[in-house]
């Protein structure tokens, strides 16, 4: 491990702290396109970066929606190629009156960066590009061949991006990928993650009358479609957490008691502390490690119907809307158990009220990659020295679209290099992230990218 | 009948609508207490009115919420009192986009006078002002003694009117009520209201997380607080549209067969037509108009969790609420149907989530009035001289909890003289009033109160 490359990144701490701030106060919300600007303002940040480490080939490529960034140093003769793919997106800010500092002004307190994309995922990808300024401006050259692939549309299901890497084959090619876009079991827990879960989901509105009706007058003729929307939910799921959609668990593998015992015994969050719920109500036959790690979810995300205001208001509602997404495991794939959803909706769907589904575009197979494989078992390495501790191998509950995406397309080992914490509240009010996973993460990252140069 | 009488009122066409309209654009919203100044300004239009007209004794007297206005006019020596009940205060507009004309600027179209408030209440408040000013300017005395109770909080349950009428039970004291805030089975038909629906209700807010979830990292751990309120209110009602909190039903007496008759003969809308729903889906066992008049029902008028803006966005959110009101028949009590709700909200709440429960403070037990009474049967003279039409006589679904109140309190009767139709879009967009209404209604007044003097 080269002790100039580490040294740059302790000398220059202020420097790049600044600079990250300067990245996470641009609000690239890409989900709402009153912040388009923004969006591309962010991804101008990372062009920018890129020239001037000095990669090669900057590219801002346009989309039909946010651009994405592609950057190339490929001058490392004879060393495999990575390819590393973040985004610099971020998810909307709301309820803002629960944040205790402004979503897009960096604010360090208690040894944390609190900001909106502070750990997901403009913070880590900021640690990649900080760790290959450090290589250049130390030993003018990286260890590695580098490609960067930084999108602007990961929080909205990374829209173009399959269309982009189809088209550009050759050029994002790689012998494998690396993503920063993840965490640990813990703060200062290394963990390498060996699994994740694929993605579906829609959203439906169930309409009765076409205005809101007089409780009094019509009640008694009129469905409501709150109340159908209500049957029609809880006939996806049962209260043993069992998702209750016909054809739901299909192929979905039995977890082997090994696999169970090692999921039981990683640490994992107090989580009446973290998150204040009296306890945790996994699926009926497996623990709540079990259930996050390594069995499919279904959620309402959100939902509304009629009056919302300050006191009553004596109505039928005309519509009813819920959004509701899926978490898979392996042996599901996501295009059928949305079709299950949308004929089992259709099917339990009352008289009296119509039903209009929207099937959300973005999808992802859940991922699974060998344990024992050379380049996770140089993660772990990389992760020890820097942590001074061992790391435990997990799966996890989140998904991230793109590996199975990389997976499919490049037929390439990814790599989920996280240094995020169950305490970073991802997609909540004060998101934030651990200036100690923001220092070691980045050692991490420069030996890592060193010692798989050799695989 | 004073052909004097009804032609002022003709006579006077455009300047009573004139002043109508006046009345009508302003935004008396009493829910929303930045309207609070707007509630004001429309009892001081009452009142000036009362005192224009010559009552002798006009009041706006203060309560811990919105204002009341008393009048009286009591020179009628020999004759009955009628004390008239009337609100001048109106439901929320929204969603304003879906008014054709501003809900505050009244606008006539189709014959018809549209504006928040025109039908519920105070066009028909109005209407009875009007009919005492054409006495007042014409004869000079009104026929019968007359005591007017303008209320500003219908809308929110009527919080202090009854404080106030125990307060002042000698001064408010009549023979009888007159209330005009009711309705015909449809437009061109008198109909004699003898029964009206109670009211209870409650709102419940599950709290599962402290904050929004990311729903991949805690799927399978935190129950969901959306899914949680589904499961909670589906198990109110079946989709036979049997409320099933245990208790519900107890002490509510069977329909007669012949009251059936009577129900289903009755004219009714054609609920296609008028309010765009495929088919009626009344309680099993019950047809549309048995239900709507004399069953009670359970109704969600709002209900919301999480994320409802564009897009997606995967939380688990940290809340769910939801907003209910019952509609009760007589042999309910609305205390002990909030509190069999409560009850069994409880007992189904799931572990894992936290149940807050908000017990709307307004109820109203359910009201009936002999058909045959004397004071029921000139008001059907009235109306039929007016109409042209015999009267029909029917029950209804919609809750007026001053009747019950009055008739508690001072042990009178209650006539229910309503002019508004079923395309009246009460509390909905494009609230309107028909133009035969309000000329009809009007000779229905003049001749009701100068015969309900005979009584």
């Amino acid at each position: 491990m080269s002790d100039q490359v580490i040294n740059y990144l302790k000398e220059n701490r202020e420097h790049l702290l600044g600079k990250l701030s300067e990245f996470l106060s641009i609000p690239s919300i890409s989900t709402d396109s009153s912040h388009n600007e923004d969006v591309l303002k962010a991804g101008n940040f990372v062009v920018d970066y890129l020239k001037e480490i000095g990669f090669n080939k900057v590219e801002l490529q346009k989309t039909p929606g946010h651009p994405l960034v592609y950057g190339e140093w490929l001058e490392a003769e004879g060393a495999p190629t990575v390819l590393f793919y973040g985004h610099y997106d971020v998810q909307p800010a709301d309820p803002l009156e629960l944040w205790e500092s402004d979503p897009f002004k960096a604010a360090i307190r208690n040894d944390k960066i609190f900001a909106r994309g502070a750990s997901d995922d403009k913070g880590q990808v900021f640690m990649n590009l900080a760790v290959f300024e450090a290589y250049m401006k130390t030993e003018g050259r990286l260890p590695i061949n580098v490609k960067v692939c930084i999108e602007g549309e990961e929080e909205i299901g990374s829209k173009h991006l399959g269309e982009v890497l189809q088209q550009q084959k050759e050029k994002f090619q790689a012998d494998f990928a690396v993503i920063s876009d993840s965490g640990m079991v813990e703060a200062g827990q290394p963990t390498i993650l060996y699994g994740l879960k694929g993605f579906t989901g829609l959203e439906f509105t169930v309409t009765g009358p076409n205005r809101d009706l007089h409780s009094g007058i019509y009640g008694g003729a009129a469905k409501n479609p709150a109340m159908a929307l209500c049957h029609m939910i809880a006939s996806l799921k049962n209260e043993e957490e069992q998702v209750t959609v016909p054809g739901f668990y299909d192929g979905v593998e039995e977890l082997q008691e090994e696999e169970r015992r090692l999921m039981n015994e990683s640490p994992g969050e107090n989580y009446t502390q973290t998150i204040g719920i009296p306890e945790t109500t996994p699926e009926k036959g497996y623990t709540a490690k079990e259930h996050t790690m390594a069995r499919p979810t279904l959620e309402i995300n959100g939902m509304y119907s009629g009056y919302q205001g300050e006191g009553t208001k004596t109505i039928i509602p005309s519509t009813a809307t819920a959004k509701i997404t899926c978490r898979l495991v392996p042996g599901q794939d996501p295009d059928v158990i949305q079709q299950l959803m949308v004929d089992h909706l259709e099917k339990v769907a009352p008289k009296g009220v119509k039903l209009d589904i929207h099937r959300y575009p973005l999808s992802a197979k859940a991922y699974k990659m060998d344990p024992s494989h050379p380049l996770l078992k140089k993660a772990s390495t990389s992760y020890s020295e820097a942590f001074g501790k061992e790391a435990v191998f997990v799966r996890l509950g989140g998904s991230i679209p793109v590996v199975e995406l990389i997976d499919q397309l490049f037929q390439i080992p990814v790599v989920l290099l996280g240094f995020g914490t169950p305490e970073d509240n991802l997609h909540s009010p004060n998101e934030s992230f651990p200036l100690e996973s923001f220092d070691k993460g980045m050692e991490v990252l420069a030996s890592y990218y060193r010692n798989a140069a050799q695989v």
